[in-house]
């Protein structure tokens, strides 16, 4: 089965959670919104008026399902692509786990827009310098500090063991988009958390990941996504 | 089987979620933090340094099972307690409307709490102002016209159709919370959603409900939860 990834086409943002995954599992896609016609398919199927249309991007069309909402998308694609294990009291937690990360993200985008998405972060700015302090000073380490202290208690080097899974692989992408974000703050915060870093170089050297980093498909970090790199933010 | 439920005892908060469903069901459990000892065994839970902990409350033990995240638990519970559908399909279709009630949920946080989770109230107060009359103007419209417009399309009064499930509960909790915390601009916004306001009437009437509406095992709105009345940001 060819999967249709809807995302928007010119950021990480969101959608790289499920494309990091898809290209992982060496999985048939194609993300429709970079191709001919993609965005016009992608508003209709949020405008929708029947049955019920995804609320937002990112949305994965597998067969005749529409499946919306990051965690989502990865708890289905998860056990049919060896990313995710397949007991139900496995998958639950693991699941647990991604909804962590997705709050953490939620926190991440109000860095920059603490006031509201529709104001510019120029009209928020003070706002945001202080949320951001915030956010680094209480939130980065509890996020980040309990992560880490789950990749402690595993007995491997991944969070649930052995093997890697989706929430590795979105935790990969977490380090990256705050070395983006926030290099000074995250140089000197990465002491603190060896077994992420370590699990971030781990998921790097991935055959699949490595050659998708390398690729055009890999969209770079930008002004427009959720991780942002605006220097009075990292103080 | 007879739930441990554990979440803070004295707010509705995002515990209130998972109660409504518990008492909908008219399930077997307790309220772990409520009752002696409850808040000491809910804190070592939390700071476990084996496997994995729930990170935030409120978590559910069922069994051997303890599961985190209110979504995550509503959809272990939904099937379970006829709250929800059992194809697969249809059970991803109603978890990703709870995951977008809990984003919805998260935003009404942030209206009183802008830059940081850490600071009082008053120490973010003009922040607040601003983000709450964003978050009224654009957020409550966009979040509840899309549940509006599912309502419309559905073949039922539910969601999903004939039968009620978790998420009718939680927008029945998302209405009745909204109506605490901005009772001047949901007075004048409910005639735009007048399905998901007959949904709040048909909730509140089902017996096990109004039940526990009238029992002290609800606990009052306060300025402790997730909503909040401050009266200079329901202008």
């Amino acid at each position: 089965m060819r999967y249709e990834l809807y995302y928007w086409p010119t950021i990480q943002g969101r959608g790289e959670f499920v494309r990091l995954a898809l290209e992982d599992a060496g999985a048939d896609y194609r993300d429709m919104a970079r191709g001919k016609g993609g965005m016009a398919a992608m508003t209709r199927m949020l405008d929708s008026k029947k049955g019920i249309p995804p609320f937002a991007p990112p949305f994965l069309k597998a067969g005749t399902m529409v499946i919306g909402q990051t965690a989502n998308i990865l708890f289905y694609l998860g056990p049919r692509h060896g990313l995710a294990p397949k007991s139900e009291a496995a998958r639950l937690q693991l699941h647990e786990l991604q909804l962590t990360i997705t709050d953490f993200v939620a926190e991440v985008h109000d860095t920059h827009h603490p006031i509201g998405v529709s104001l510019y972060y120029e009209d928020q700015k003070g706002a945001a310098k202080k949320r951001s302090a915030e956010f680094l000073k209480e939130r980065v380490p509890k996020y980040l500090g309990y992560f880490e202290r789950i990749l402690k208690a595993s007995d491997g080097a991944y969070v649930t063991g052995r093997k890697a899974t989706y929430v590795d692989l979105s935790l990969f992408q977490i380090v990256e988009g705050l070395r983006y974000a926030f290099p000074k703050r995250m140089k000197k915060f990465e002491r603190e958390i060896p077994d992420l870093i370590d699990l971030h170089e781990r998921v790097a050297v991935r055959p699949n990941i490595k050659a998708y980093l390398d690729s055009d498909r890999r969209i770079a970090f930008n002004k427009d996504g959720i991780f942002r790199h605006y220097k009075a933010l990292d103080k």
